[in-house]
């Protein structure tokens, strides 16, 4: 048995960062940059106002109250086509490119017009040249890298590509994963139930879980619990970057999926991880496809798929791949010591009345238990042979998503 | 100007929740229930063994070692036809079911087996009747709701809804977003751009925002600061449920939107905020389609988005639509007292060696540089009128997505 780093690691070293695809800016969020993106352009690309209000030069309204003469408008979008001369003020909005000759531009709220002219009554604060105006580059300039390679684009980073116009993106194909799940035992949702089944959850929550990780999932069914069958519908996976097998690793007497596998060229890196939920989890490689063979239970099968299938993803589309991070919380609970396999606990999240985050594991920790996973908010994280933790004591949690992530 | 909350508030309770469609259970990931979803069977139906090893009757393990006959083997998916009898033994796996007549598993590496007997050397703890056996519906019950009506469904309530044997959901429909741009001084991102124009990057960034938080985006394209080009590019917006305007609320010396929109019908519900960066926020409805104008700059824009438009797609799609929800953390550097106006600064995040997060605002937070808001990790919250906080004080922070939540 391997540890849970020892096995990431190990799964990361063996996978490469997939080739890259073009795609159009309005396809990018979620997908991972496989290029530095440059700006073509200067944001902005010349001295603009920053408010609704006059440009002058600055000397001109070193002492106040002044009048100045109004000789021009401009709008966003606009430009003055002169020159402004010293005792000239320009109307001037939001956005919209400081004439030449003027170097500030004072806020409406301190002025009055009228006949061709404008009053500056007043300032407030500091005042010189450059006030109130956002001078050209100050967001990048051009042929600066904004986007760097192996960031997963949000809804920011695709509005800042197009600032610096780049309409078109290089980004890391999506990885495609076949799904086998594998047992006598389940029968999928909906079709007929025999008297000893139940019914297959673990390819629809992994799906689900690849496609929201960016990649493609392709469900190849599920096999019986027969050597034959597995090898015949592992061809499924020709093709694929990544085949995920669920179950099958104890069948029986034997181990099956290794063993069916094995047969047709399966090379197994480690097959076992001292982890809870989880321990038969299984990485390798047939031909080109890369192997990760997850244990069957519902929660052991999801909670293997957030620490290792994930982070494979990750490192298929040019992420590090390191796996969830841990931050700390509270225990709500007192926690026993911990034996030898790594343990995540599903747990409940609460905050206490100075804002820490309190984490209390649901009694029932089988794994067996798709309802105690789907309730919970996080997993406590309990390193192999961690101490007792009273009520209130440090740990590390693993947040889980409630789907509403976006911005 | 009316407060962030009461904004929040209005848009709450100026939008109902969509109508439902049906999904299959491979499309719901991110879709939010419409109905409460109640399982279709019992889990597990029967009791099932919950370790590789043998089933037996509690009392005849009572005293040990013992050997028993071993009358049968049962893998998960298999029945054992008969019943257990006094000094009897079935060989079983993990997910099996338990044979009648057994009412608990001695682990396999508590035993022997050969000649058609097994010896029970020893066992580990308490022993009774249960012992490593799941009884049937420890998971859920047949009728027993495992997700209700309103939650937003993530892999692993795709793994529940599978296991309670529930193929198709009913879900809120997708919001239909219209997004229309508006401003003489920007082009689309590859467009030939005009010497005193920039990039467009509002509707690409809140395209993806409105993706991302499940609406439909529709681009209507960008309208010119002219009345009649945006009345009629708003009727792109019929059937929409919901029509998003960018920038037009203070163009030159009015407000173009509201009054080009006014005369085809818009009732105004409000149209300003005490909030930076913001301010002219605008909310009401054309007929039937609700409609919320953003700032035109490109933070502004991208915040109130996700202060408001996020809320707003929430709230449509039967959530409710109470904004994201800010942490405490510890601010980096001193922060200034505010004024009036809510305030959102960008800010990296980090953590001290105590594991709290310290919030470092951008020392620049000028509301055009869309460089700083994608690289920023978190918006820390200063409610109008804050005092200032020390170095290490106490601030709210909202996190920003980093694109990578996925389970």
């Amino acid at each position: 048995m391997i540890s849970v780093d020892e096995a990431l690691a190990r799964i990361r070293d063996g996978l490469t960062p997939l080739g890259a695809e073009q795609v159009a800016l309005s396809d990018a969020h979620g997908r991972v940059l496989a290029e530095d993106l440059a700006a073509r352009r200067t944001q902005p690309p010349f001295a603009v106002s920053a408010m609704d209000g006059y440009a002058v030069r600055a000397a001109d309204v070193a002492t106040l109250p002044t009048r100045l003469k109004l000789v021009g408008y401009i709008q966003a979008g606009g430009r003055h086509e002169g020159t402004v001369g010293p005792g000239e003020t320009v109307r001037i909005f939001t956005g919209a490119r400081l004439p030449d000759g003027a170097d500030s531009v004072v806020i409406q709220e301190d002025t009055e017009a009228g006949d061709g002219m404008v009053l500056v009554r007043d300032r407030v604060g500091e005042f010189g040249p450059g006030r109130h105006v956002r001078q050209a580059g100050i967001d990048f300039v051009e042929g600066q890298v904004g986007l760097t390679a192996g960031r997963r684009l949000t809804a920011r980073d695709v509005g800042l590509a197009a600032a610096m116009n780049r309409p078109w993106l290089m980004v890391h194909r999506r990885p495609r994963v076949a799904i086998l799940p594998t047992g006598d035992e389940v029968a999928l949702p909906g079709d007929p139930i025999g008297p000893n089944q139940i019914v297959s959850s673990n390819g629809a929550a992994l799906g689900a879980l690849v496609a929201a990780a960016g990649g493609l999932p392709i469900h190849l069914g599920i096999a019986r619990d027969d050597g034959d069958t597995l090898k015949t519908m592992a061809r499924g996976a020709e093709g694929a970057d990544l085949l995920v097998t669920i179950g099958g690793a104890s069948v029986g007497e034997h181990d099956l999926v290794r063993k069916a596998l094995g047969e047709i060229g399966l090379a197994v890196d480690f097959w076992k991880i001292a982890m809870r939920p989880g321990k038969p989890l299984m990485f390798g490689r047939l031909g080109t496809t890369a192997v990760l063979g997850l244990p069957g239970n519902p929660v052991s099968a999801l909670v293997c798929g957030m620490l290792f299938l994930r982070p494979a993803l990750d490192r298929l589309q040019g992420l590090p791949g390191t796996g969830p991070v841990a931050e700390p919380a509270r225990a709500g609970v007192e926690l026993k010591a911990n034996d030898g396999r790594q343990d995540y606990l599903r747990a409940r999240l609460s905050r206490d009345p100075d804002g820490a985050l309190i984490a209390t594991p649901f009694a029932r920790q089988d794994s067996s238990m798709m309802s105690a996973l789907a309730g919970a908010d996080c997993l406590i994280l309990r390193p192999p042979s961690a101490a007792a933790v009273p009520t209130g004591g440090a740990v590390k949690v693993i947040r889980l998503s409630d789907g509403t992530d976006a911005f």
